[in-house]
C-alpha cells in the first residue's frame, strides 16, 4: 500500500499547494495589495479555488482513498488516521451537488451585499430577506449533510467536528446562570478605572513593543511575519510559514497588546504543527474550538494575568512614560480586565463576550429548528440582551447587524468562540498542574515551559484526536465549564473584591 | 464563432490567473516571506507550474484554437489576433515532449547548483561541465522548434519574436566598429567626477525620494506598491496590480536613483497594457527587447538626461545637502553620465553596457553553431574583454561567471538588453519628433505628455505588433542602429567634449 498512500501523500500535498496560494492571495489583498487590483485578484482567487474543488473532489483521490481505507490496516496509525480523516471530508463534499454550491454562493454573495447595505441604512430590515435565504439554505444543508438529533449539529459539526447541541445546551446553561449571575454582581461593584489604556500611545512605539510581545510569547519571526491590517487576523502557508497581522490605534494601548498576543496564541499553534505532516489532516489544526482555545489562552489565561506583567511592567512604563507612569501595576492589571457591559462582540471583556455568544447561539439554533423566525428577530436580540447583560440596543448597527458571520453563511460557527476560552481554562487549570512553578516561570519573563507543555500536549499532534478526545486525553475529562466559572470567579472576584 | 470565442476567453484568463498567483508567490518569496518559508514556498511554485503546463497544452485548448483558427474570419481583427497569437504559442509548448521538459529540468537545476559552487570558489572549471550539458540540451532545443537560416534564430526567438541572427550580426558589427571607436575615444579623454555619488545618502530619505520620482514619472500607485528587494525587479498579476522594489546603498546614490527610474520604466509599460485583455496576448507585452526599451527609455533618455533633473535638482540638494550642497546641476549631470569600463555588466554605463552584452551574443552564437567550444571559453571571455573594452579580467566571478542567465538555460536572452537602448534611442528621437515642446515640458517637470505618447504609440496595443512591426509602424523603418550612435555622440561627446 506505500505507493498508494505515496500518491495520496502527493495528491493531499498538490490541493494544499493551492489552497495555501490563495491564502497568500488573500493575505496580500488585506495586506498589501493596490486598490485597483481587488477586481482581478477576485477572479484569482475563485479560479484557484475552482481548481481545489476538482482536484478535492475528483474520482481519481476517491478511489485513492477508498482502495487506502479498504487496506488501511497495513498502514501505520498515523497513516490510517489520515486516510480515515479526508476519506470522511471527500464523502462529505461529494454530498453536495454543484447546482446547491453555485445557488449557495448566490445566496451568500447576495447575503453579504444586503448586509453592507443594511449597516449603509443602520437597518434590519433591509438584511431580512437576505437571512431567510440563509436560514433556508442552512436548513437544506443540514439535510444533506445528515444529522443525528437536532439538525443544528450538522452546521455546528462544520466548524466544530463532533460537538453537539446537548452538550452545548449544557454549557450555555452554564453560561446563562452561573456566568449571567456573576457578570450581574460584578456589574453591581466599585468599577476599575481603565482610562489610562485610552491615553496617547505613539505608534511606532506599540508597533515595536507589540513585535517584541510576540517574540517574547515564542513566536518565530523566521516562520512568520507581523503586518498592519484593517482587522487583526492569522494566517498560514505551512508551519514555516505563520503570519500575523494587528492594528494600532494611537489612543488605545489595549487594542494593539491583546490582539497580539491573541493572534499570537493563533500562530504559535499553527508554527507548532508538523510539517512533515504538510497537506495532510495529521499537519492540520483541530477544531475552531481548539484554535481559539489556543488564542484565548495566551490572550486572556497569560496575556490578562497580573504574573505575566509583573517583570515587563516596568519596561513598559519605561516606553511609555507619559501614558504610564502614574499608574502601578496593580492598576494596570485591574485596567486592562476592566468587565463592562458593551453591545459589541469584538469589543467586549472575557466575561461578558460569553453572553453575545450564547444570545447568537439561541438565535441560530432557535432559526434552524424553527422556533425563531426571521421577521423582528432585531426585537429578540435586542429583548436578549436586556436580560442577560441588561443593556438597551440603540439600533441595528450596534446590534443584530454588527456581526458579518449570518452574511457569510457561517451558522454554527459562532459557538466555537466560548469553547476557545471554556477549553482555554481547562487546559490551563491543567498546566498549572502539571508544569512545575509554572507561575513563577511566568514571573520571571519565561513563557517556555507553558509554550513547550503546549506543543506537546495539543500542536504536535495535529488533526490525530477530536477536540473532545485531546480534552480528555489531557485533562482526563470532557470539556466541563466549571473550569471557565472558577477561573472568572478566582480572577474577578479578586478584581472586583466580591 | 462568439461562444467558442468567449471559451477561449475564459480558459486563457483561467491560465493567467494561475500563472499571475505563481508571480505573488514569488514576488512574496523575494520580498516579504520569512526564510524558514522557502522549501515549501517552492513545491507550492512547483505545483502551480505544473497546472499551468497542463492547463496550457491541454487537447480542449487545442480543439478550441484550431476551431477559432479555421473561423477567424469571423472574427473582429483583434480576436483574431489574439487567437492565431495564442494557438502559435500552443503550438509551439506542444511540440516539446514530457521527457524533454522534465530532461531539461534536471539539467538546468544542476547547473544552477554548478554556478553556485563555481561563484564560491571563483573557478569556471567548476562549472564547465554544467555548461557544456547546457549547451546541448540548447542545441537540441533548436531542434525541436525548428529554424531557418540559424540555429541561434530559435533561442532568440523565444525572447524576441522574428528577431534573427542577420539582424543582429548588423546589430552588433556596428557596436563592435563604431561604438568600440567611441568608447576608445572617450576613454582617453579627461575623466569626470562622480565621487559626489559615493557621499552618504540617508536610507529613509533615498526611500522617499524614490517614491517621489516613481510619482513624478507617473506610476499609480493604486495600481502598484514599491517593496525592498535584493535585486531590484518589475512584476505584475494584472495591468492594475504592477510592482516594483528597489535596494538602498547608503554610500551608492545612483543605484537607487536608476534602478528606480529603469523598473518604474517596465511598470509604466505593463500599467498601460489594456486590461480588457487580461490573460490575451493583446493584454501582454510584446518581447523583452519592447519591455527593455521602456525601461532604458526612461532610466536613460529621460533620467540621465540634462532637462529631467533640471526642474528637480534644486530639490534634490535640499533633501541631501551634505552629499550635494557643492555639486552644481552640470557637475551632477555629468558625474550620473560618467563612462568607464566596468568588469560587471550589472554596474555598467548605458555605453560600454553594449559592449558586455556583444561578448555574450558572440559566445552563445559560437557555442550553439559549434566554432566555439565550452573548454577554454574563460579565455575567450577574457580575450573579448581586452579587446572590446580594454580591460584586464582578474578572476572568473569579475568574469565569465558573472551572470546567472547561463545556469537558467537562457541562452538568446542577452541580446535583447541591447535591443532595448537601440529602441529606445529610435523610439525617443521620434517622440521629440512628434511630441510639440517635449524637451520644454520635461524642462518644466512635466513627463506626462512623453508618457501620452508611449501609452499611445506602444503600451495600448499590446501584443497586436511584432517587435519589428511596432518599430516601423512608429518611427517608419525597421530597428536601426544608428539612432544610438547619434544619441551616444551627441551626449557624450558633448559630457567628454569630444
Amino acid at each position: 500500500m506505500i505507493t498508494k498512500y505515496e500518491q495520496y501523500v502527493a495528491e493531499m500535498q498538490k490541493i494544499a499547494d493551492v489552497n495555501y496560494s490563495i491564502g497568500l492571495l488573500q493575505w496580500d489583498k488585506e495586506v498589501k495589495m493596490p486598490t485597483k487590483g481587488a477586481a482581478i485578484r477576485s477572479q484569482q482567487i475563485s479560479t484557484l479555488s475552482g481548481i481545489v474543488h476538482e482536484l478535492s473532489t475528483s474520482d481519481a483521490l476517491g478511489d485513492l482513498l477508498e482502495t487506502l481505507f479498504e487496506n488501511k490496516d497495513s498502514l501505520s496509525e498515523k497513516q490510517a488516521k489520515n486516510v480515515v480523516l479526508s476519506r470522511e471530508k471527500f464523502l462529505k463534499k461529494k454530498k453536495y451537488t454543484i447546482e446547491f454550491v453555485k445557488h449557495r454562493s448566490r445566496v451568500v454573495a447576495n447575503a453579504y451585499h444586503q448586509w453592507i447595505a443594511a449597516r449603509k441604512a443602520n437597518d434590519y430590515g433591509v438584511f431580512k430577506e437576505a437571512l431567510r435565504e440563509i436560514v433556508k439554505i442552512s436548513r437544506e444543508e443540514t439535510k444533506i449533510l445528515g444529522y443525528e438529533g437536532h439538525p443544528y449539529n450538522a452546521l455546528v459539526d462544520q466548524y466544530e467536528k463532533g460537538m453537539k447541541v446537548n452538550v452545548l445546551d449544557e454549557l450555555f446553561k452554564d453560561v446563562r446562570q452561573q456566568l449571567v449571575d456573576f457578570g450581574t454582581k460584578v456589574r453591581e461593584c466599585e468599577q476599575v478605572d481603565n482610562s489610562f489604556l485610552h491615553k496617547f500611545y505613539e505608534k511606532d512605539k506599540q508597533w515595536k513593543f507589540g513585535l517584541e510581545l510576540l517574540k517574547e510569547i515564542g513566536y518565530d519571526f523566521e516562520a512568520g511575519r507581523q503586518d498592519i491590517s484593517t482587522h487583526p487576523f492569522s494566517i498560514n502557508f505551512n508551519s514555516n510559514d505563520v503570519r500575523v497581522t494587528t492594528r494600532i490605534d494611537e489612543n488605545d494601548f489595549a487594542n494593539m497588546t491583546w490582539s497580539t498576543i491573541h493572534e499570537g496564541g493563533h500562530a504559535l499553534y499553527e508554527q507548532g504543527l508538523p510539517l512533515e505532516s504538510y497537506g495532510l489532516p495529521l499537519g492540520t489544526n483541530i477544531s475552531l474550538g481548539i484554535h481559539e482555545s489556543q488564542s484565548r489562552l495566551w490572550e486572556n489565561n497569560v496575556g490578562r494575568s497580573l504574573s505575566f506583567w509583573k517583570p515587563r511592567y516596568e519596561n513598559v512604563q519605561n516606553i511609555f512614560p507619559e501614558a504610564l507612569k502614574e499608574v502601578d501595576l496593580d492598576a494596570f492589571y485591574k485596567g486592562m480586565n476592566r468587565v463592562e457591559a458593551n453591545l459589541i462582540r469584538t469589543e467586549s471583556d472575557e466575561l461578558n463576550y460569553h453572553f453575545h455568544v450564547l444570545i447568537r447561539y439561541e438565535i441560530e439554533k432557535g432559526l434552524i429548528e424553527g422556533s425563531l423566525e426571521v421577521d423582528d428577530l432585531d426585537k429578540v436580540w435586542n429583548q436578549k440582551y436586556k436580560e442577560y447583560m441588561g443593556v438597551d440596543v440603540p439600533d441595528d448597527n450596534q446590534g443584530i447587524l454588527q456581526d458579518i458571520h449570518w452574511s457569510h453563511g457561517s451558522l454554527g460557527y459562532f459557538p466555537t468562540y466560548s469553547l476557545g476560552s471554556f477549553y482555554a481554562a481547562q487546559f490551563y487549570q491543567q498546566a498549572e498542574k502539571e508544569i512545575e512553578n509554572l507561575k513563577e516561570s511566568i514571573e520571571s519573563g519565561d513563557t517556555q515551559p507553558l509554550l513547550d507543555w503546549l506543543r506537546d500536549k495539543v500542536h504536535r499532534h495535529g488533526r490525530f484526536y477530536t477536540a473532545e478526545e485531546l480534552c480528555i486525553k489531557i485533562t482526563g475529562e470532557p470539556l466541563n465549564f466549571k473550569y471557565f466559572m472558577n477561573y472568572a470567579k478566582a480572577k474577578y472576584g479578586d478584581i472586583y473584591g466580591l
